[in-house]
């Protein structure tokens, strides 16, 4: 019965997270999350939300969460656009400014769900190669035929531009969209909000999974110019007008208004982050310098892939790509100190053990 | 800076929810939620995932919430797909069967969705008028060129068709896919679950939103065949892999699993709407046969525009659309008892003003 389908997706190929499993235990750093709980205020927000008004339709626009948002960037209400989590608003952004043969030049090596929206929705993507060193090129991103899409940092790359190149990216690109991604942010990349009151073809996104600790609740947002606002809210009111439910409407808000929560943990992350960076180093293993949750990490004389099973076997979840140009490499989310120093010592061990 | 948008949204008309109005209290029978609160286990169930996992994304496959669907209706799981509220469900299930020029058949009285889905995904759609009573003409539902969408009950109409009806379209249609929106179905129509293992063109959508009294948790849901199912999942996958969140899989889950609670409210509301059917043609309306938690109804000597407005001074909020076929009449969602009485007596207060 796959007459039915619409042809185009016989043979679309849908993103794959990182795996979920529940036959057991594990240290999971497969998917980026954040080791440490939501803020308390944000579960207390959402206790204090659970009642008798779930029986009526949340608020559409997000109110309080775009105020939430306005506080914590300092932008206006009327720049921000609240969603299902990042991911939605990323798709609700590729159907309103990249669909149906629109252009979009992004680099080889990047998010994997953006061949996933340019194949659903018709983007004419271009992939221009990252630098040996993962970096991206800046220049090839000026001029663009029909604008840009950018994780910034970049994912599974874990590499950032500074604000200057991406001010010179939006510059470059009149009239053209230049989406950047920054759900990796916080963890010491610069954001380029300070741009969106500046230039109208900024769309900056941003997601409450990674920093906030909150990707239980599905919730992200996107910045931009009251134009770009409008489109991302024309597309959302055509499929769905409430995405964001009441209780994450609420956990959201209350996670973004707990600024010294959020601060102490995307430290601790950032810490840990530095802490286990070298001693991954000290094992032998190169990687980029990394401003994400994750370090992106090649040992010269073991296989990724060897190294991503044998971890799993131990109980310890890391992210391998089967794809071009990271395929000798792994992603490995940061936990808890503990959580790290078991996978120092289960590296080590399986390293040395091969010896 | 509209040059940026994709072509096809500078003339698109979004869906219109009822109003959500913040500036006084209102009786709300507008949106047709429940007057009831959730099932108790649901809040306590959203309170108990209301915990530290919340910074993990959830189940994309929303197995516990596929679960509780499937003892629900006796379906296998196999055969139930989750979702971000029905609308989402319907969004996905319009790009994944109509998309891209796709012959659709639908009542010319109908969700006011559907339309905005058809724009939005380019379903060539064909609407045929409904009979003067809005019963919908089963023969114009046969051998359709291209499928079939239709709400049973019908919105805004409540008039709904029986399950022999639905039998004869969906095997009228052989190859077609024909969808079935039973977001109302729980108050007082048939269900079409049983024709499910029998045909493999049928896709019935189901809400959390009504008889669950869930509408601020956002979930519905999806039940055909394993091909249609494995269709819905293809374009999700492209779009978000986790649109519902852990607290609303938890809620939703909880409230099926209330059968008691569920049953008790239905039936206030279906005995609530049977109350005042009688008292509003007892001042001279004229409805439907209502099978939903809404009347729809006219009054012969009133405009239905200016009883609108005038509901709306006294706090009393009900749903004018000002469309072809139906502006002569309003839509009422089932509210309390009491605001029930409250709506009634300030109809004949106002009609009795104007004699």
């Amino acid at each position: 019965m796959k007459e039915m389908w619409s042809s185009d997706l016989l043979d679309m190929k849908p993103y794959v997270p990182g795996e979920q499993p529940k036959d057991r235990r594990y240290i999971k750093l497969n998917t980026n999350e954040n080791p440490y709980p939501p803020s308390p205020k944000a579960i207390e927000a959402i206790i204090a939300a659970a009642n008798a008004d779930l029986r009526l339709y949340p608020d559409g626009e997000c109110g309080d969460l775009v105020a939430a948002i306005s506080e914590f960037t300092g932008l206006p209400a009327s720049r921000i656009f609240a969603g299902n989590g990042s991911d939605e608003v990323l798709a609700l952004a590729f159907r309103a400014f990249f669909a149906s043969g629109a252009k979009a030049r992004t680099p080889d090596v990047g998010y994997s769900f953006y061949p996933v929206y340019a194949a659903l929705f018709g983007t004419n993507i271009e992939y221009v190669p990252v630098n040996e060193d993962y970096t991206v090129p800046v220049e090839a991103f000026l001029d663009t035929p029909g604008g840009v899409v950018l994780a910034n940092p970049n994912a599974p790359t874990a590499a950032a531009l500074p604000l200057a190149d991406i001010e010179r990216i939006v510059a470059g690109n009149p009239g053209r969209l230049v989406l950047i991604d920054e759900a990796y942010v916080d963890f010491g990349a610069e954001t380029a909000v300070s741009l969106i009151e500046k230039y109208d073809n900024l769309l900056i996104v941003r997601t409450m999974s990674k920093a906030h600790s909150l990707a239980g609740i599905r919730a992200g947002w996107a910045m931009g110019c009251e134009n770009i606002i409008t489109a991302l809210n024309t597309v959302k009111n055509c499929v769905n007008s409430y995405t964001v439910d009441r209780i994450a409407q609420a956990g959201a808000a209350a996670a973004l208004r707990d600024r010294e929560y959020f601060e102490s943990t995307r430290r601790r992350v950032i810490a840990t982050r530095e802490r286990s960076a070298a001693a991954l180093r000290a094992l032998g293993f190169d990687m980029t310098d990394s401003k994400a949750n994750f370090l992106f990490v090649r040992h010269p004389d073991f296989p990724a892939k060897e190294l991503f099973m044998k971890l799993r076997e131990r109980g310890i979840l890391v992210r391998y790509f089967d794809l071009p140009r990271v395929s000798d490499r792994l992603r490995i989310s940061i936990g808890t100190d503990g959580d790290m120093e078991t996978l120092v010592a289960a590296v080590a061990d399986i390293i040395g053990k091969r010896r």
